[in-house]
């Protein structure tokens, strides 16, 4: 019976998380949601949706942002005082949202 | 009667189109499916979903790559030889797109 249990702990730890598991909502999370939305639904022009988007993508973005790859100044800004288990945190929140369809077709 | 119609013709034309109205499949979607999907979900690590994202962000995205503000020479070589008119069908064709939640987690 110890074994059976033991087997079987060892089998769910060894399972993917499945989409529903959202990962903890991250400390930083408000700083991203002015524009991406808490769920990665952009609020503002410009700024993109997350919801859904690939980790790798996601981390790319970042490290991009971070060191000027990608020269946005407003990014550079925002994630300059993270660490980086809080941008991963954000990248794994973002990436676990299920993406909505758009309401309708926008100019 | 004719009153009637045309004024109906007339609203129906000035409503947005629902979101289930697919824009027609772009001449060029074969050169961004390779990564992105033919349904703007990637097929390859480091491409980013595109499926329901912003038009107005995956304007500017594409401009940022044709004049190298993003520096990425892939990108800058699949657009380089495509008129507005194509990188706009294009847009409009993945924005359109329902994004699809991820399976699961991947690393």
């Amino acid at each position: 019976m110890r074994f059976v249990l033991i087997a079987a702990l060892g089998l769910t730890s060894a399972l993917p998380a499945l989409a529903a598991d959202l990962p903890p909502k991250p400390v930083r999370l408000g700083l991203c949601a002015a524009c991406h939305g808490e769920t990665g639904m952009a609020q503002m022009p410009g700024a993109p949706n997350l919801a859904g988007q690939r980790l790798d993508y996601l981390r790319k973005a970042l490290n991009d942002y971070r060191d000027g790859t990608r020269n946005v100044p407003l990014m550079r800004t925002a994630i300059g005082p993270l660490s980086d288990a809080e941008l991963d945190q954000l990248v794994r929140w973002y990436s676990a949202q299920t993406p909505q369809p758009q309401a309708a077709a926008h100019p």
